[in-house]
């Protein structure tokens, strides 16, 4: 709990002091005033949160978390629970969805060992922080222990200030663990206090049959279980999962060294809002990369107050979303940097200015 | 007319005999089908407009005309028109915001005066294809003779003609002309039959007494010229401009070299429509970037049976909503060329598939 604690207490309110200046240099540069619409939102967003007037985004980093779930024996989702490890592998050969956004967008892939259900042979490109082998049945009792909750959420902040002496600018957020939009799910309608049928959607692409069949798990694991909305470590602990609480530590530890961090879909919402419910100010720091087709996703954004930059049908998770975003990101601190200004390239502004 | 008779007569319909084999390659990628989203239906865009089963876009040219207007006269712009060749100067210097964006993504700027105003000083990084000296006041008679239309299409037909021998795989179409919302929003009415007002926003930053002069100007535009909607040359001669012709022959001969076009703003928006009227074939071969701020885009891209990748606020024109928008559809082509398939990376298929 130290750790947490320690983290939780470095995560400041976002410091507007050089806001202004930024505006004014925005509107200096040669094109009609907010023309560049959220490219420069976020170029704004990111001066404040790194305090930069000038912020690189060199060192792109998405952390690729991976966990099984216990829930999965309910028949909850279309993949058999061994496409987790073998979907890790993938991750560490290149092969993955991710690992050809990441590539595309100039960011490295993070891969962490969560809580996967198998063990892995060494690989030094895996980083290894198993909580547990899995999740508990949530649909029985508590989906992990509260140590376990906690120990979770800690090994993401060891893994983001481990990787920090690699350099990291801006973080990616992304989740592999077949069954894991059934505990994602269950934590948005806790904390987001929806209904379960409004925020379960189809996942990988279960049938109307499994739909069913998983609205009904997610039911009783919150009537077993009956998590605490206030409490992240409670609602995490119940119903919750060891990825999704790494990417809660990710997501703090990233607030905490005033690191913006992009927040992939569906997964990655719901440890947002883990990370919200201990520390709200952690929500000023983030940025949501697009809108996925789980219809879950919309809902916890909206409790978060965050728009989504892009919005192209995505469903997949492992960061995808979140490394797109970083591109769009990118873009917009190169607007800032890298743009002329109407007195440097000689352009007329805007008449009776 | 030859040239651009002949550029018309090499439009093929799409061809979609490789279709159903992309699909499927599609499907046997690591990833839940249909995951991937708008990714994945631009990926198989880009392989039935090309037909090539992995097309690599390694040249990517960003074609940014610009142009001047006499309708600027009537008071409808907020910037003065020098900015036109200000900003063609930045353009060459690297400083707009299309440069920013287009170094972002790996594109090339080709810049080319298709009928500013005032003459260029000789800069071999600067096409000349000077249709005239700015059109004429549309509001007292048509913008320029039919010839100076046909001229204006042939013209942005020879530009990407003569830049093929450096490379072309994708294009973006950009402007850059002051005024040069009030004849989009003209060709935007004539052409989807929408109401004047309903297509006519505020371009770089027009106050509401402004907007109404340049209502009233659209209007008296229309009702002098008359144009005939269904013919794309009457219209472009009669309340059109040279870049947007330019831009309309660009999107004209990429089609004929079936090259994928992705349509930038609301400017570039009224030159497919231009492109359109001449050849619907044209239509296939379009990606809209993104969504503009200016109101009359939407009519534009619902007119085409386009939908946009993009919705961020822009609205400054230059190619600047392409280039990010290439960005994205070089991430879904990655995607198909680069990712694993269950079975080269031993992942477990779907349940019961």
């Amino acid at each position: 709990m130290k750790l947490l604690n320690e983290t939780i207490s470095k995560i400041v309110k976002l410091d507007d002091s050089m806001s202004e200046e930024t505006q004014k240099r925005l509107d200096n540069l040669t094109k009609p005033q907010g023309s560049l619409g959220k490219l420069e939102d976020l170029a704004k967003q990111i001066v404040e949160i790194t305090r930069i007037k000038n912020p690189k985004l060199k060192n792109k980093v998405i952390f690729t978390m991976a966990g099984d779930h216990g829930v999965v024996g309910n028949n909850v989702s279309a993949f058999p629970k061994e496409v987790t490890p073998q979907m890790v592998h993938n991750f560490l050969n290149g092969g993955a969805g991710i690992n050809v956004l990441a590539r595309h967008v100039g960011a490295r892939v993070v891969v962490v060992d969560m809580g996967v259900a198998s063990d892995f042979e060494n690989n030094p490109a895996l980083i290894i922080k198993k909580v547990n082998h899995g999740t508990k049945d949530m649909t029985k009792g508590p989906a992990m222990s509260k140590d376990e909750a906690i120990k979770s959420i800690e090994n993401g902040i060891e893994v983001f200030n481990g990787e920090l002496m690699n350099g990291i600018d801006i973080v990616g957020t992304g989740d592999m663990g077949i069954g894991n939009t059934t505990p994602s799910s269950a934590i948005v309608a806790m904390i987001t206090g929806r209904n379960v049928e409004e925020v379960t959607g189809r996942g990988t692409g279960i049938d109307d049959k499994t739909l069913v069949v998983k609205i009904a798990a997610i039911r009783e694991a919150l009537k077993v279980n009956k998590p605490n909305p206030k409490d992240g470590i409670d609602v995490l602990s119940k119903v919750g999962g060891f990825e999704i609480g790494g990417l809660a530590g990710v997501i703090l530890a990233a607030a905490a060294h005033r690191v913006p961090v992009v927040i992939d879909g569906f997964i990655s919402g719901a440890a947002a809002l883990i990370a919200y419910t201990l520390e709200p100010k952690t929500k000023d720091y983030m940025i949501a990369a697009h809108c996925s087709v789980e219809q879950g996703h919309k809902a916890a954004l909206s409790f978060l107050g965050l728009k989504p930059i892009l919005d192209l049908n995505l469903r997949l998770g492992e960061g995808t979303g979140a490394a797109l975003g970083i591109g769009i990101v990118e873009a917009g601190v190169k607007i800032l940097n890298e743009m002329a200004t109407f007195e440097s390239a000689s352009v007329s502004e805007k008449s009776g200015k």
